[in-house]
């Protein structure tokens, strides 16, 4: 087994009095609450990407890390030492899940054969690894945005070769996830989307992506593939605008396509701040529309204007996030998903387990306040006495389709209604989160 | 007829060569534009409310317009007064069209039956102005967002009396505005969202606003109404967060209700910014969705974070919106109502003619340039040769269904596609549309 | 005395066990923290402006607050009874200290010598009710914002009259502040800015507003005011930008007018995230260039681009700033001003003492965090162990100016300097201050 | 010489009447507008680094344009190379200036000797370049952002022999400058500010840069540098934040330092905008602060929230900078410098021509454009009058220092003034901009 994080043991929960950074306090992996387990209500996954294929490069400037698997070297012999540390890093935090990109596991070669064989190649050593370490895949995903042929987008690329290409490699990493136990899928479009609207067909190429996202559909049954179909919605960067910009508007594409019943959404913190909403309003608002599925969870910076994917840190947002999930009964295939880098300052290795251990610390923290406001109830309460009034007749008659406009205006006219607004109460309610988050 | 423009006679077009800055320079009703006058290619109305209704106050200060007939008085004076006003302007502009909402020309009252009794009044007021002025109503609309009972919304209020009383008021204005031949009926949900997600039930708001917008349709189709009815998004402002977003939010909300075949949209320049994107973006994807109505020409502040409305003046944006609109047929019932306010210090009421003659002139100016880029082509044939692939086989098939994840990986394999990408030559559009609005 | 909160007792101390909401639970104003109490520490005051002068109106509605001395009736006589329920709320709230503005308390009247005397008349009600209750003022202002004549400006306007007209107000509230012990005096310029650059001569504007705080110094140590001159930064809002930016710009302004011994800043958090800063970063900017005086508690909301100056909630933040005010020695004339706003929905009078109550428990548990990590010492020794070098010959001799660019390329050329980057280890870091947090 | 360009010809003036895309057609470098030639106004100068330096990487993709001198090889050879097809470029693209930071045109080496004498070596090479061509150089400046080691900063490093690595480099890359007859030398630092308050001492930070600082205006003197020394205000990006944010922030430092005689600035539009400020604002505030040096031509995108640095196009504008440079006096060592990149798709080398050759004509028609206004009067006859009171007995008083707030506040009451808001004509002026812009 790889030995790059050389000192480090495998992380244990030591509980709140404990003064060492390298152990969970909050993060309890068996600990009961609400009836189950922490780690299967939290369902952590590690990425590959962030953590193993960057090197801690910016626009501005060189990679900071160093990482000895990212030198320049004989391609699969790098993608395997890779793969060890990975691993290796995995089965040291006691993470139960990760997630990657077809390209991160396997070199994409110069060709469409050499990837697919190296692609073949490396699902071998991940299955192996996976066994060996009992850490599972909680999702897969294919780039279909770095390499050049791509620049354009790859389901919406004026050119159908490319999206033919695409296509191949979701067909590949499609099928390795189902092979590799994968239970969701994950789709990002970091190039579906527009650069300059001089150029671009907006019908057009949502034409494509809609036809790309019905053949998914297609292959995943064909295939038998019973984990969940995720889309993850980001604004923008790397392109001026991307078409998944937010779960309302992903949700009017799959409503357009007919999809709603076949895919939800994989929310990232830093790309609902980056659409100018709070994370706890996208959490909420795909889980009114029934399409939450999962979570990338990290935090952007609110004073910068790019995809920072800090590790997440704001108790008072996680409580709220964990509340809207536990109130929609939970995760089924989905799960917490750190989509997180470090900063490029953080060169030492085990700032990887400091980020990631904070990360698990906090959502777990998070997870337990969420509990007590459920148990607590009094936002439960507020709400439903707020809208009492739509379980009585009048209420009941409107949304039920018994009334229109005109019997209302009567309605209205013969009772003289005159309604006067009453307090939200908002500072109230602030006021007895915080008691739940800070006693 | 009201005098109080004195000194003000009515507003002629005279050329790019005269220097009287009451007269138009570029908007000549009647001159030709690809085959239709400006005048109805471009259905120019000027909006009541911050004309007539707002004398100058915003949140850190008191009105610095002092109109008459914003002075206290009998309500119902001040609003004949004050019809009598608006109607020397809309005569003077030489504007065709207006708009308003309910109680911008009646006063609201006491009871709903004194709301019913003034606006039925002001009705007939409006009636007989727009016979004796030749204006006409481009669209009426009611104010669901100004008095206290509706702070915590019209239609998503958590009290269904308050709906009712909304609902009445709806009745009433879109039966004023079908008897004074107004071409559009327009809902903009001021308060429909949310100030807090603690005491908010986002699927029961979203229930009650999709209930509401279906009773809208039934009552247009029972009033024989020939209308169109147009949604007009905002992200926020005055709430934290608006149902209706922006263009793709509100497909998404239409699409779930099934009412994407009765509703378009009325996009404001202003609000598409406040949402993140260009207003150029908005139309685009309301053409795209098959969703566009109609415009609130304004614009924004790019630094300042809330709604200025302030008179459009980029001809550089503006001739791109032309030409979407060229591109989509042109309006239909639609038009380009001028939503703008003047600055606070713009005390002046010639201010209020400089202020809309540039907004007329500035737009008349984007059509001309907008006709110049569809004679030319350049941007047209960029783009249909840009996706020439999908008009050949591979392409062909791939929209038409004939693919599959697995046909299209074996038809990547089997021809080792190596697709490169090509030039989006971005720069040179840019420099092309430069040439044509500036020579 | 005041019966408007009848139902309401005066607040109390009664810990984290209380379940009451009208009780501190963490603001124990006689606890001892690091050696002072925490009334001393925190010097909270609340504002007259947003508690007794706003109604609830918001730039789309009306006022939703009915507060009877704001309705209708002889100005003075309207002016006592806000007196007289301002400090019925200040007593109930047992806040120590409380602000105005010269229009707060006093009628503006139709002319200057009607502001005097109406002036001159409320502050004897002033003097008499701090007297009576015990409340003492933090900091006193006037307004040269809210009347019209302001529209362009008060110091910076283009017309010398105005400010005359201005500096009569600052001469008159000045010498209130002093005759009412008030610790502080405070500018807010919120017209002293530009709405466009086409009519806006910079140098000029600036020049006048240099003389004009030259001319309260002056003021100052001419009445012998021992309270200090307080700047209060915003970037924008009303106008388009204002010359009081941020911090740094206040600064430099400063400087050029060798006012920087006279003015401290007054640090408003909404208006820190206005400026695209951090509230952190305005306050630990101040601090390091040794502006820091004193501040605004409230928060905005990070996607909407408005004041919307909530009542401050994260303790994460707020400890962090508590941290910064500790390290400088704490507030000397300076205090905690809820500069803070209700949500319009928050119409009950009790909501008023829910949103006070929440900051000041709020700010109270950021100082007892700040004091924990005061006293854990990770952060301030983090600190000086990764800038050591700067205490070696090396640093020594570079800042002390005993070297050149010349002098420093023969050191690393001799040297063979290859200096290596370290681990800034922001993700532990932010692990340790959330454990102190949550524990 | 280079035949990268293979077909392209050098690029001439042929006049509005040309479709050929490849040629000037506002830009005439001797035509001549208010007395000096066309180049002598613009002083264009194109940049080493997005243009020869970048292969069209971004944080999501891998390089698109395929740069031959980018690929592995030699690195002496290939910046000789790149040297060549640089001075290829600016040849026939006919700009009279280029810009450079060390390692754009020199390999860093893997020490500091080797820095020195690769440096030293395509120092030769430059000079020869620029003899052979007649291109000269806007200014030289250092890279202290992209080597690992600056990963905390260079100057502001916590480490002194980071700061002694800098200013070898920076003594090293003056001495050039002045040898290749640099006009200025600029100072942009890119990881001068902070991640993270948490580890950073902000005052220590201040002190280390104010030094540096002084060090470089020694070092110019020494060498007898006639040129500029200019700041390159950026608020953020690749750091969370920068001390040299925006004009009026560096002003504020430059006074602390003693400095403000001794540098101006060099204002990019696209860091004005990501500081919250139009181009505009800070080219303004810069000129009334008389520190305006130079400017980075580009623009940013009102959307996206990084640096996009894309050529600038908006003539509305371009028109207003080059108003306010013509208003300071045009430039003097200054110039227009494009730190513009290509759209990544724009992968042709003919898209590196369209980007410069739009920028150089969107800037000249600016500048026509700005002669207009100037000739016509009408901004600075507005402003004459606006300001007018301020040349009276009153105004001239005030800013003489011959009143206190005690005489104005008796003056006030004496005169009972009571001066009245006039008109900002905004509306108007916008109008009249428009019709010098567009007929
Ligand atoms: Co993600
Ligand atoms: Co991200
Ligand atoms: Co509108
Ligand atoms: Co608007
Ligand atoms: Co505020
Ligand atoms: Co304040
Ligand atoms: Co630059
Ligand atoms: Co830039």
């Amino acid at each position: 087994m790889s030995q790059y994080f050389e000192n480090i043991e495998k992380i244990k929960f030591e509980g709140v009095d404990s003064d060492n950074p390298l152990a969970f306090h909050h993060y309890n992996p068996e600990q009961i609450i609400l009836g189950k387990s922490m780690k299967d209500h939290l369902r952590f996954a590690a990425c590959y990407w962030h953590n193993f294929c960057w090197d801690g490069a910016d626009v501005f400037g060189q990679g900071t890390f160093g990482r000895p698997w990212l030198k320049p070297g004989d391609p699969m012999e790098r993608a395997k030492q890779k793969a060890e540390v990975a691993f290796e890093f995995f089965s040291k935090l006691d993470i139960p899940f990760y997630c990657f990109h077809d390209i991160d596991v396997a070199p994409e070669g110069n060709s469409i054969k050499e990837y697919i064989n190296n692609f073949a190649q490396m699902v071998d050593v991940l299955e192996a690894k996976q066994e060996e370490s009992g850490v599972k895949l909680l999702w897969g995903t294919a780039n279909l945005f770095s390499n050049p042929r791509y620049a354009a987008g790859g389901a919406t690329n004026p050119n159908p070769e490319v999206f033919s290409y695409g296509a191949t490699q979701v067909f590949n990493a499609m099928n390795a996830t189902k092979r590799l136990g994968g239970e969701n899928y994950v789709l990002w479009g970091g190039r579906e989307g527009y650069e300059t609207l001089l150029n671009t067909d907006l019908r057009q190429e949502r034409e494509q992506l809609g036809r790309f996202m019905q053949m998914v559909v297609e292959h995943k049954h064909k295939i038998g593939f019973k984990g969940t179909l995720l889309i993850e919605p980001k604004p923008q960067e790397p392109t001026k605008h991307q078409y998944d910009y937010d779960s309302a508007t992903v949700y009017g594409f799959l409503k357009q396509y007919g999809l709603e019943q076949e895919f939800k959404m994989n929310i990232e913190a830093n790309h609902a701040t980056l659409a100018g909403h709070s994370f706890h309003h996208e959490i909420a608002t795909a889980v009114s529309l029934g399409i939450f599925g999962s979570i990338d969870a990290n935090r952007g910076d609110a004073q910068n204007g790019w995809d920072t994917d800090q590790f997440p840190n704001a108790i008072e947002e996680l409580s709220l996030i964990m509340y809207e999930v536990l109130k929609a009964g939970g995760f089924t295939t989905g799960g917490l998903n750190f989509d997180t880098k470090l900063r490029r300052q953080s060169a030492d290795p085990v700032d990887l387990f400091h980020g990631h251990i904070g990360g698990m610390d906090h959502m777990a923290l998070g997870l337990k306040k969420a509990a007590e406001i459920i148990n607590n109830d009094f936002l439960a309460s507020k709400v439903k006495e707020r809208y009492a009034g739509w379980n009585k007749p009048l209420g009941k008659d409107i949304i039920g389709g018994d009334h229109t406009l005109e019997s209302l205006a009567k309605y209205t006219v013969d009772n003289s209604l005159d309604p006067k607004h009453v307090s939200g109460q908002q500072e109230l309610l602030e006021n007895k989160v915080n008691r739940i988050l800070y006693g």
